[in-house]
């Protein structure tokens, strides 16, 4: 499988540039009898969309979405699902001035290096604009994995910048722009992007994600474990430098009397395996935390090079997000809930006839 | 693809049980004419090797490998490499005792919730073990990458529980058992460890992995990223909870100002990225870091359910590791270096008409 | 990889249905830097559109194709190349009168039965026009295979029902609708096809397809065998029930002394093995001939049964190509050139440090 | 994926050489609980074993097959199945005349050409003798199938150079060592093969599979048909040249009125399709018919060049089949085998909530 597609079962086939006509995917490997319509993709497609607030990018795009097949008289027929969004506010002349300079931090010289030619308008291929598709793709994911197994996949920003957010409730984190689950925050986060957009600088952030309602037993060790998947899903979100499951780094200063879930015939008593173990699923939520870095479009002057490897000064002016993190919410629930829906598929496949031996509750 | 096979060019895949009566793996896709004995594989299987000290594992065994196919007179021929690592010291009664109870923190639950059916003499497939076939592949995906494009994997040990252990010399590694590049905590190490062991407990580790040597451009962007695939590879190492690339976790507080790496002719200023930009390789090291949980077999008692169902305590008295995370060294190394040698043989797939535009010094 | 993609490193991704709103095709793995534009891919679409002549489907289609992705200023950037084709003559009321029924040799069977549900616009997804995908990425295979090796794929309609053309010359392929090699035998094509057409039958044909200036050393024994990934390339393409490669079926009448093509310092002097030994291209040229099946949507009545399983009478009238054989030939040539590629790039992944030893003349 | 392995869900890899010290496979995907012993794998591997009589190759092999993991207390556990088979009657030295020229019909030549080197004792990784791998795999395969849908996967030899065997009974196949299902006609196979072996030739063959008892569905269009896979599993093994379903290349000459299976309440009244309609089974038998050409190491002097290119002459004396055809019955069943199971994991992971809504009889 070529660099553009992911997935084994619920195979997820994406194109499309920052600046070009349209960006486009193709999910294969649904099921039939999906009741599917376009308005389940726009729903999470919504969720991530620029423009939102003057906290993100002001690019305006409606980001509409076309289904162009897969589906017939509103259900997925098990033909691949072809869905198409047109860019609608492109402006590559914006680029033409950083089109000769490499912006630090960000993939335009690595791109150039790599295949000899750069499309540099607004990143190209490697503008995080590219999510509509993992988004769309994870609306389809997430309603079946709702409707055959009650799974849910949700997320907030826990961290933005050196702020910690904390968790409040599930039902907050739609009804503010940061995606936060903490109401009460959200005036010091509004602030703190304000004074980052003035100072022209950028901020990194924590996003988490739970889902919960996952049956035992999803995953393929030893290489194709669940946490393998989930942990390329997430690190091939633009600007993820760090995964976590479970407890993840805080393993390291565990004990193991402290780190390993005790079992209860109601349940587990903890999760710090973050709902995997052995690279399978324990039946309890799947917790997933990432570090994404600040964005690498900003306005303060930095030293680069030029496209003849000279030194020179490049300063951004497009149109930014002044930190990536704060639109990633919608992006990791999709990438998790692709991954959950391909498992769910594998799983079936070689083991649709084993009855897990043992009902244990849902305690943690 | 399978579950138990990784890798799309270089791919390697496994099987094996810990107490069946042997490991192997087939290496598909390695170059012809690449100078290759059994020797070079055994190299790296020493240093994983158990009963190399009080601190490990007691179970003895030679790991001695056999080359099965691929060489002839001394050089790959390009057909498929196969090798086999017969078990030596398997006690499958040692594990009696185990068999009926699940160990907090351990795969066994979810295999046989999965499988209907669990091997439980010592952890089955679920055994580190396993990882025996990761470093003999590795070891040639070390080789080549060396002589062909002088690309050199290392790591070692970096947090002993929560003792930070600090970076000394590479060439201190291989000379201790812990693989702490600092001579100086050695003795502190042995203490740590013999009174986790005195206390029948476990504790995590942290272990550093850095590539050097790669040339810029490797990674197949979106989703066929560099650090997508790196991070696969590590969280599908036992016992890894975490993954970070170059900054990881603290890209989180940082600004876009900080972060970014600033770039002259002479090369990178810093490199919080960890030697990736946009999924693909920029030509400084790669640099990733990998937390591990603590051992899930211990002595101490736990509480945990039985085969039944039903309420049990479980005390593991077998030979285990105290700490998974002192032998995890070369096993990271190999995940890393199967992973770039993979995305050499890609990029020269698609790229290979393509010279790098610019050259750049190797500053940071 | 899911089931409408196909190809490792040059991989091609497939939706759309015959009546839903487009079809379209992503093309992924393609090298940076090839010159393409839109009539590259129309060039080869317009050889197969319907429309023609009296003697294939009446359907109207324009076949225009919009590229959406990976070329920039004219070149191909290495990203994927997403792709659309809108259909314009949909007419899905046309099968309102089969849709409860199924049309023998007719996929609509098979559909239902295996997704539950049945888009019988036309056959739906199992429509022979899906083939445009197939015809636009074969374009791109086809353009860079001639410019980087000189390799040319081409092929002609070698029967038709139970006449043989004969072989004639190249140049004279895309000069008649049958694309014959041959002109003398055009009038008699004529004749046999307004009788077909009349009768209200169809029939079947044979195409051949050659692909000349392969280098050798293409395939990867034992299962990714050049000759393999063609025959699955050819198999599946709607309506293929034979494939045969070289001397194909007569190699059974052969002796060994006859068959095993022998060679001299100038070439090889025969070509029964058609261009591939033990799965590896040999540097001759590579022969491929296919047996398709009569069109299955004839008008003259037969028996079969209705969506409840009654007995029913059906006869088709819709637009159907009374022979799909006949536009075959550019969707035949348009899988060897995929499946070529591929092979390509996959040989210089592996062996892209070998030096063939020999060389050898190319006689036959 | 890489060359040496195939099937989705239903993974074989292979490796080993002719004369290295062993053959080995790893089956990954296997569901568990089959029970399973090293006994079912060598049945199969006893029917295609060397040596059997004087009509086939002299060597002389046990092919005692040893199965090395994924199986615990006589059942499948879910984890990969690795076997053995070591070469115990490998003769390298019988090929130092051969070692440098080039057979002509065989692989020695595009394998230098491809890789740089050659390992040329017995032809290497092209011997046939790899197929053990494939019939120990397919063993597997078949029991799964048989036990879990009562689908049955049988051959026989039905041409023998320009002789016809015709089909007489399926008890009689494993009677003979030709594996004709005709007891008639095998006095005259063993003159045929006798005179051919005096004369220093070979021959070619016809082999038909056939697959009974396959549910309506399995197959994934539009590129991974179920006859698309079959032909390349088939064109895939050693030596053959052609493969058909059902009516295969006589579809050409058919009409439609004649060539579509028409259908009735108790099933279908013919099966020309050969049980495939779109890519999808039929619920119908599956019939394949394969072409191998005549075995390429034969006695009879041919011209060819040597390891320098200059001009030379063979004659090949070392221990061959004259008729690869005859040992192939068992390989195809098992290339055939492994496909089906593919398949039906595939199915069932995508439409494994699918009730196919109507239940025909199984007339033809």
């Amino acid at each position: 499988m070529s660099g553009n597609s992911f997935g084994l079962l619920y195979c997820v086939t994406s194109f499309g540039e920052s600046h070009g006509p349209a960006y486009g995917g193709v999910v294969d490997g649904c099921p039939p009898g999906l009741v599917l319509s376009a308005a389940d993709l726009q729903k999470e497609l919504d969720r991530r969309r620029p423009g939102g607030s003057r906290h993100v990018t002001q690019r305006r795009e409606s980001d509409a979405v076309e289904i162009l097949s897969g589906v017939y008289e509103g259900r997925t027929t098990g033909t691949p699902v072809g869905f198409l969004i047109r860019n609608e506010d492109a402006r590559p002349k914006d680029y033409a001035a950083i089109a000769e300079k490499f912006r630090p931090g960000h993939a335009d010289y690595t791109y150039l290096q790599k295949y000899g030619v750069r499309d540099a308008r607004g990143g190209g291929r490697a503008s995080a604009r590219e999510t509509v598709v993992r988004v769309a793709a994870g609306a389809i994911a997430k309603k079946w994995l709702k409707e055959k197994y009650g799974t849910q996949v949700r997320g907030y920003l826990a961290e933005l910048g050196s702020k910690k957010l904390g968790f409040g409730r599930w039902e907050e984190v739609d009804r503010n722009v940061f995606f936060s689950s903490n109401a009460k925050v959200v005036p010091e986060l509004e602030k703190l992007m304000d004074a980052l957009r003035e100072a022209g600088d950028s901020c990194g952030a924590r996003v988490n994600v739970v889902a919960s309602g996952v049956p035992v037993g999803w995953g393929e060790p030893v290489y194709g474990r669940l946490d393998a998947d989930i942990a390329a899903a997430m690190m091939g979100i633009n600007a993820v430098k760090g995964v976590e499951i479970g407890a993840g780094f805080a393993a390291i200063g565990q004990k193991g009397s402290e780190h390993g879930d005790e079992m209860t015939p109601d349940g587990f008593l903890s999760n710090h395996n973050g709902g995997v173990l052995g690279g399978i699923s324990t039946g309890q939520d799947i917790t997933v935390s990432i570090a994404l870095k600040p964005t690498s479009s900003i306005r303060l002057p930095r030293r680069t090079i030029d496209g003849q490897g000279k030194p020179a000064t490049i300063e951004t002016t497009g149109r930014h997000d002044p930190c990536v993190g704060i639109r990633a919410t919608p992006i990791a629930e999709a990438m998790l809930a692709c991954v959950l829906m391909d498992h769910a598929l594998r799983h079936r496949a070689q083991c649709g006839d084993v009855q897990p031996p043992l009902r244990l509750g849902r305690k943690a």
